[in-house]
Order: C-alpha cells, then structure tokens, then sequence
C-alpha cells in the first residue's frame, strides 16, 4: 500500500517520500545525474521504501539500514542485469544469475537501491573519468573531478541523491573520491566483507565499502556488509588517542589547499587531547612501492581477468586503462611470486608497525580534486595525476590495513580528507577512533541535501 | 646416564639399544648408508635415546613417539647447520637459525632423530636421482630407483634403519618412495603440517609428513607434526566401507606387476565386504593437467626461488632439475594467476566428488621402481619415467586431498602402494580407513629389520 507509504509518519519523513524526493532531485540533476547513474531502480525503490514505511508503522525494524537509500557501484551483481562495470565491452555480458552477496545483505537489511553508479572503467583508475558513460564532477565543482574509480558513488552521496553509496576500493577508489566529495569513506580489512559477484579489479587487493556523510552511517552499513549484527558504536574517548602522523614520502606534494587542512586538522586533534606524534613508517610504506617496482600485481591479476578481450576488443577499451592492464601481460609469473610473498612479510611488518597506535594517518590525496578538461586532453598529466591520487591509499590495500577518510571541513574551499589507518583485522576498533575523530574535524553539522 | 639407559627393561629393549642397532646396521650398509644420509646425529642420537629411556624408567612418557628412531630429509632447517635441500648449491647456504617447527615438535615429543636424508635436489623429480650425492636403491632391489624425491627417507624407513622418516610431497614425494619401499606414506592436507623452515619447493603444494611401516605409527607422527594431542587410531569396519576406484586416465599404463597387485588388492577389500565400486572422475582428475597446460603451479614458485642462482649457478644444478624450473621462467603472470583461481575452482569440485566416498583409490605410482642406470643414461627416459611416475600423486596435491600410498603385499615381486585418498581436511576420517585397509593389503605381520 505505496499510499500508505507515502505519509510522513510522527514527525519523522516517510521513506517512500525521502525517495521520491530523491528521485526527482536526480531528475532536475539532468545530464549530471546520467553521468552519475547507469541505470535508476525507481520503481523498486519506490515498492522497497513503501515496505519500509510499513514495517514502521508496525513498529518494526530490520535495522539502522532499513528504509536508507543506498547505490550500488555498476560492477556488483544484479540477478537478471549484465554487469558492466563501467565498460562498454561487459555491457553485453550475460546478465548475473545472482545478487552479489553484499546486494543481497543490503536488500535483507531493508536498504532501498535506487541505482547503479557509474566508475573509472574496470575500476582500473583513481581520478573517474570514464569515456563511456561521461565523467561527472565533483559535488563541489562539477568542472572538477569526482575522483574514482567509485565516482558515481562519491557523487550519488554527495550531492545527497543517496544515504550510502557502496563502492570498492582496490587501491583507493573508495577513499578518494570520498575525499574530493566531503564523503566518510571506509575500506574494511580484506575478507571482512564478500568481494563474490563483484567485477574484479585485483583479486589480491579488492575490498567493498561505503561512502556515506556519517561515521555512523558507515558503520552500520560496514555491520551489513559483512555479515554482522548491528552494535552501537561508541566513540573512543580523544583524550589519550595516540595518532601516528606518517611525515614521509605520504606528506609529499601536498597542494596549497591539502596541507594547512591537514595541519589545521592535526591541531584540533591535539588540542582535543589526543596524542599526536609524528611516526616514522617509510621503512613499511615503501615497501609497496619496492615490492612493485618491475610491475604491480594489480596489473598482473587485470591481465588474467581481461586475457580474452585485450586484443580482439582494444578499441572498445578506455585508452587509459587498457596501457595499465597491457603492462600487465608482460610480468613474468616468477615476479608475481615474489611479489605475494614479500607482501606477506610486508603485512606482517606493517601490522607490528602500526601495533602501538589507535590510528595512523595521512593525507587521503595530495591534492584535491583536480580540473576534469586538462586530464581528458593530456594522457601524460592523466597518469601522472592518477598515480599521485593512488600514491596514499593505496599503500593500505597492499599492506592490507583498514582506511577510512574522513572530511576534513575547516573553512578550506574545497573538501579535503584525512585517511584514519587502523590495525588488520581490528576494524571495529577503528570505527570507535573515526567516531571520536569526526566532530573535530568537521565541526559544523552537515545536513542531508534530500 | 646413558648406562641405564642401555639396559633392556621388562622385556622391552631399550631405546638405547636400538639406536645402537639401528647405528650400527646403517655403518654395516657402507656406501649404500652414505647414499641415504647426508648426515648422521649419533651423539645426539644416544643422548636422545638415553633421555627416552630414562623417562622410561621412571614410567613417564612424553607419547607415541618418544623413543622413537626418526629420518629427517635434508631440506628441513635444524639449528646451526645449512639446508642444502640434495643440492651443492645450498650446502653453502648461512645455518639454520632454528630448528623447523615439525623438527623441534618431533624433539618435544621425544622422538630420536638420527640423521639427515639424502634427496631429489631440491625436491624437484619424483625418482629420487640425485649426481651430488649419489642414489641409493630401493630396499628391495638396490638397482632399481628409491623413488623421490624423499628418497632418502624411503630408503633409510625402508631398510628399517628409522622407524619413521619424515618427507615432504609437493607431487608425491613421500607417496613415491613409499610405492617403491614398502612403505605407508602419508601426505596430509594443506595447512595441516607447518612447511616454515622447510626449503620450499612450491608454497602452493607443499606438505609435509611420515613415511613409515605401519598406519598406526604414520597417525602418531602425523599428529605430532601436526601439533595435535595424540589419540587413538580407531580403524573403522570394513564392512560397508564406500571405496569409489578412479578407473580412467589414473589406470593407465599400469606396468604387469602394478596392475595384478592392484586388482587382487581390491578384491580383497571387497571380500571383506567394502563396498568397492568404480568411480568415474574423470572430469575432476584431469583438471590439474588441463589447467597446468602452459606450464605448472610449482616451476613458476621455483623460478622465484631459484632466481638468484638459475643463470649464476646454472652448472652446478643437476641438469634435470635445471631444466625444469627453467621452463617456470617463462610462464607470464597472468597465466599463473588463472592457474590459481582454477585450481579453487577444481578444488572444490574435487571435495564435491569425493563427498559420497569413504575414500577414492588407484595406483600410486603405475610402474614399479624402475632400474636406475637407464634414467641416468637416458635424459628424455628419465623425463618420460618421471612424469609418469609423478602423474598420480600430483593430481591430489594440486586438487589438494590428503592422500596416503598404503603396501600391497600380496605376493608380488616387488613393493606396491595404493593410493587412498580422502576428503579435504578430514585427515583423520582418512587415517580410520587407512587403519582398516592396512590389514588387507598386507597381511602378512611386517616385522622391523632393527
């Protein structure tokens, strides 16, 4: 009984009119929205958010994700959908014959899906451009970029379209563009969350989280990724918190805008009472950079996954991510081996680095988002900015640490973020941090656009 | 004091004096012995045996194995002294800072190590060859080839100068030599038995365990270097036992002595009322060999491990070896890493079709021990023979089933194994049907030769 559905209970907005507010704001969005979305759920979302009203008005619940509206990156499994993955070749692809495992967890927990979002083709880039499906901009400045490879998702969530975006991260592409659209964003532990029935990037190094505007948020939707029951989330008290601040190579190249955020970020930090000292990880954050100095292995996993189409469908590929999964092809299986097994020296190196912190942390990205025209016209200054945005969050994928940003907003013109790096394994101790870490960093309530 | 110890005590002969014997039967053996061990502990040996019988004496015990007379082959790490793994290279290798986890978990169960064996260098043929150290023969015919590449060890627990030799199996390594002596082999699965401190050979495949006389002695080692409790070894009743024979390409080229030993094996299990049926797994055990096309799992692991000294140290290889961790060279990443994720696929495929069996069955190794100075004579002889000879047990490391090769003495002219092969991390379901079959296919009590 959508009707039902549609009155604003106690006070409280309907869900079914939370959604229909959205929709049309994506409407009114015009192209931007289809650069954002590769395809809308209206009419599901509309039946999912008059069940949600309904159970409501009964009195139950099926949990902090009941009723929120939620996007899905366009590489996760949608039974009867092929998936695309932000490539024209997998477009035609024989539809999924299952929700991946992380959509299914989503619809039982009552979360509302209201659309698949556009990405970097194959995930296989940082920044989001995508010549395909058009690259929208960030929330702040549409003529920047989105950041990627989840651009939808930061931009679905930050223009408030959606509660949660769910994106991967395989070398940032949660992270940044979080980042660059003021977003929480978290990157669990590998294997927290089911990576089955998502378009692979690197089997090695994929991961599944959210980008939302609320630590809160993002902890009850990790909860449902992973499989677990919802738990409160208590805050860690500030005082005592010991931060580790990674001065290093991480610190490198920080523009005008990034690094007085980043300090001023710091100071309100410290002046809350935690302990933040400057730590010296090179000897562990280098070490990705080391272990994949003759190639990544990253590349080397893209290179099986997309052995059958490299050269019959060459033309078909986005220029860009078709150089990076080329180079792939040409890493001999013996440096691959070498590589796996010094990153499981290297993870076990960085967990007894980061053992006597509550939290490392960095800069998310050097820079904030950069002018999206330059990098379509140059392909140069395309990869040497994309690298430069990989460079920090990246290095937790590999040494397999769980990364959050957060929103840095502290009068700064453009969003900057802060990536909170916990201990493997231990993510529900790096929510407590990110809870404690949130309201200084960005004093001012947000509040939702939809 | 060591002079307690030598006593016969109740009957019983002493720890001592077996050692004693077992010293002086391998002096007695000359050449032969030299050919077997690289190094013999007798000091330690004595002192060990000493150790046992005192604890004897005072009626301790430290379990099944104190006491007893163990091999160790030459690629496990013991404190202080290099691994040199059968090679010349690795003699010069900086010592061991530790003993192996299974070799200091065989000191604490008090089990007395004797000495070193000789090997396949670097575990890498499956006839146990080796020109560094010289080869010793089969137990029952010493022109006739070990089998490897724990030959040593087969040989040394063959002749029965241990009680137990500890061997790895990375493609039938222990199961080869055990075919080819007589012996009870057990290769478990995956994870069970710690390969730290042991030279690797393809950290996808390795395993470590015992080779020895009996099921009952091969479940007590087992358990030790599996850092179990000990427990009793109940075997189950013959009687309705699901045999599933994987008649099909395992069956093949069975030479005039396997063929009989086996068939006359199995009708003496079906007469004792196992329910002894054909199976047809095809689709599943040929999966390794079809996945493995352009090269295999373990010659590029090798290629890595050897990479500083393939080109460096090219003479000093033993030609055969060379040339195969040569071919790992060439085997692109990308090829490795879709070997990878098709061996998870057949995996779980092969525990699906061995779900209905108590245990799957075929021939060890298809031929028995072949002579030895033809395969040295003879390059491509020795790669037909030895690839024949490795063709049958590496189908179960790669789909990763802990698989045992038990004697068949039925009369035959030489030893015979039957390989038994049970479900994935069940090791111990697999060591009651083992427990049951033993008496079957040798019924004839073995009697030790020390």
């Amino acid at each position: 009984m959508p009707a039902e559905g549609k009155r604003s209970m106690g006070g409280r907005t309907s869900v079914t009119d939370r959604v229909e507010a959205a929709l049309a704001a994506i409407e009114a969005a015009g192209p931007e929205a289809q650069r954002t979305f590769t395809k809308l759920y209206p009419d599901e979302a509309r039946a999912a958010a008059a069940a949600a009203d309904q159970r409501r008005a009964f009195g139950h619940t099926l949990g902090p994700l009941d009723g929120v509206i939620v996007s899905i990156k366009d590489l996760l499994d949608v039974r009867g959908e092929p998936t695309a993955a932000g490539s024209i070749i997998s477009r035609a692809a024989p539809p999924a014959a299952e929700d991946a495992p992380v959509v299914q967890r989503l619809r039982a927990a009552g979360a509302v899906i209201i659309g698949r979002t556009t990405m970097s083709e194959y995930a296989y880039s940082g920044l989001g451009l995508n010549p395909h499906t058009g690259t929208p901009g960030c929330v702040a400045d549409p003529t920047r970029a989105p950041g990627g490879s989840s651009s939808g998702a930061g931009v679905s969530a930050g223009h408030g379209w959606v509660d949660v975006a769910i994106g991967s991260d395989t070398g940032g592409s949660i992270r940044i563009p979080s980042a660059f659209n003021g977003l929480v964003g978290y990157k669990p532990s590998q294997g927290r969350v089911p990576t089955e029935g998502a378009f692979p990037l690197s089997f090695s190094l994929d991961t599944i989280g959210p980008l939302t505007r609320s630590v809160a948020l993002a902890h009850a939707t990790d909860a449902v990724l992973a499989g677990l029951a919802p738990s409160r989330l208590e805050a860690l008290p500030v005082a005592g918190l010991r931060i580790g601040v990674m001065r290093g190579f991480l610190f490198a190249e920080l523009d005008d805008v990034v690094g007085p955020a980043i300090e001023a970020g710091l100071a309100r930090l410290a002046a809350a009472g935690a302990r933040v000292v400057d730590v010296d990880l090179e000897a562990v954050t280098t070490l990705p950079g080391q272990i994949q100095s003759n190639g990544t292995i990253a590349a080397a996993e893209a290179a099986y996954i997309h052995r059958d189409t490299l050269d019959t469908r060459a033309s078909d590929f986005d220029a860009r991510v078709l150089a990076r999964i080329r180079r792939g092809t040409e890493i001999p299986a013996s440096v691959y081996v070498g590589m796996q097994r010094r990153r499981e020296e290297a993870k076990r190196l960085a967990d007894a680095a980061v053992a006597d912190f509550d939290a490392v942390v960095a800069p998310t990205v050097p820079m904030v988002a950069p002018p999206i025209a330059p990098l379509e016209a140059d392909v140069d200054l395309f990869n040497r900015v994309n690298l430069l945005a990989l460079r920090n969050p990246s290095t937790f994928n590999f040494l397999d640490l769980p990364a959050a940003s957060l929103p840095i907003e502290l009068g700064q013109p453009l969003p900057v973020g802060l990536m909170v790096v916990g201990r493997r394994g231990r993510d529900a101790d790096l929510f407590r941090v990110l809870a404690a870490l949130e309201p200084l960093l960005a004093p001012a309530p947000r509040t939702k656009v939809v």
